[in-house]
């Protein structure tokens, strides 16, 4: 059934991008509810919830991928902090920036890297 | 000493691409000596030589790059190859290109899948 | 005579994007006139004006095409502005949307769907 | 149930696609045969039966992404097959083409452009 | 008059391409005649006659900004061809790669130094 | 020496770019002192600093891809203020832009001419 879909791919999206995945949820289906079912059904019930790689891999290869495309910005930063919430250190997200200048060019990594840099920021401010 | 960045590189370049890096150093060589260089000595005997990630994730990093890229199929061959020699799973590498279908869209991942494909049979030709 | 091809492209480049046709043509002519002229006589006298394909399917063409690039939002937006304008409906312009999540990955067709919203936005609050 | 989404998405395959789309779908379930099955579940089951758009336009929306990302060019014939199949004249597509050169540069129309050709060729020769 | 700007253009798309530029707009009339014109009329009798950069800059603009894309090869290498011709040095046309290297990464810069030397092999060849 | 490398480079980015490329230097060095020291050594102590091209021509290829690529504008907008600072004049700045129309698009040209206009712009009121 759908429904086992969907709580699967809810409860995914809940443990990755926590009450931020949420919102985002309910920001598209104030426009499209259908393709807000489809991200949290296909994305997250059917792909995230994938045994073969763990979710910090899934977080890297999302991160590598948006940095290179260059297009989805707020994407982008919203899976770096999914990243470190899956338990990748802010070292290994300075890391791979520094793998993708070579495959991508420097401007992706550094627009990347100064991502990266927000977030980190973002954390601290909210720890003190 | 540059002498040590080519030397550092050149070794880490056998130890990931085997006589196939090599072979693409040399012709590379052919026809920019100086670039040739360059890619021994920053991105492999800067870059790939850092402590900060594994080889192994360093790849799917770049196999997660250059199939949301789209445009460097040679090169993204060579690296699904170097990720299965960094100890990848042949299943990891399936789970990327599923990954990659939400971000980078089907296309995208159906023609990474078509030479992770290519990859294996070449593999389980050459063992037989 | 090019003073044909300019006054058929003015017109409709004036009957698809109306006063901020206009606007936007003034503002490339304030830093280059010739590339103001060229849009206007190629893109709209040529192009535009060729019966092959009606407006609405030329700007249906558009929007595909901008959003699957995903790196030339504020002229995504006008298009769907004129794809509205052509006789699209908002539904239709959702369902672009979902339709290149499958081509052009997720991320892409959110960023064109959060434009959508924009316009629709934009619309209701001028109509109210 | 998910059988009646890969049900209904295998019939709209089929309808799309015909027998190449059969064994494309075979060639993928080679080597990912859940990915095979998403294509069929999400791709076809899930989007594509959708009633917003008919798939005369889902074609032509589907080309002039591929067209101008223009990294997808096996896929970019296969849809342009599509769109001649599902009703689509060739002037139509010839004009798609002509229409992207304005958004997304001549080279990606004209690489576009060939395998317009290319598919009219093969459709001729089948014919006589 | 048009006529006027295809003849310009005709004449230019002769000094930049020769014979290969010739059977390159025959190629495309016979799928379509008007964008064929198009290129003549716009590509050449426009924007290439402009007397603002030379036609050394322009190719060099040109095969910069098809080294990064990356997803228009046969064209890429054509305007490597016309760069040469246009007094470019085979130097400065891997100089131009390497450049890319750093701004598009080390794959699109290398898929253009291939496309380098097959042009100059092609040359060298031909002289012999 | 990898002393040498950094040296050279500083004294070619502080040549280019200026203070403000002293200040981007230190902003990367933030959150990655070796990404920042990688573009100052390879950058500029190995790449800019090749007689292959002058600098000016080096910032027209630059300028040239980020406009084709089209996701990283504040970088495109430091390069078209280094290639007026290496001697090239607005004209051809804006030349170049209408060269691109051709191979990347309508859309990427306009957002690259908005940069030079946004560039010139802020020049003439820190001239006045």
């Amino acid at each position: 059934m759908n429904r086992k879909r969907f709580d699967r791919g809810w409860e995914k999206l809940r443990q990755i991008h926590g009450d931020e995945g949420e919102r985002f949820i309910d920001n598209v289906k104030s426009i499209s509810p259908d393709l807000a079912r489809f991200i949290v059904e296909f994305g997250f019930g059917d792909v995230y919830s994938r045994p073969g790689l763990d979710i910090r891999t899934r977080q890297i290869v999302t991160v590598a991928a948006l940095t290179a495309l260059g297009n989805a910005q707020p994407q982008l930063k919203v899976h770096i902090q999914a990243a470190l919430n899956a338990g990748c250190s802010s070292e290994e997200m300075i890391e791979v920036m520094i793998q993708l200048a070579v495959y991508a060019g420097f401007p992706a990594a550094l627009n990347g890297l100064g991502l990266v840099k927000q977030v980190l920021e973002e954390r601290s401010k909210k720890d003190s």
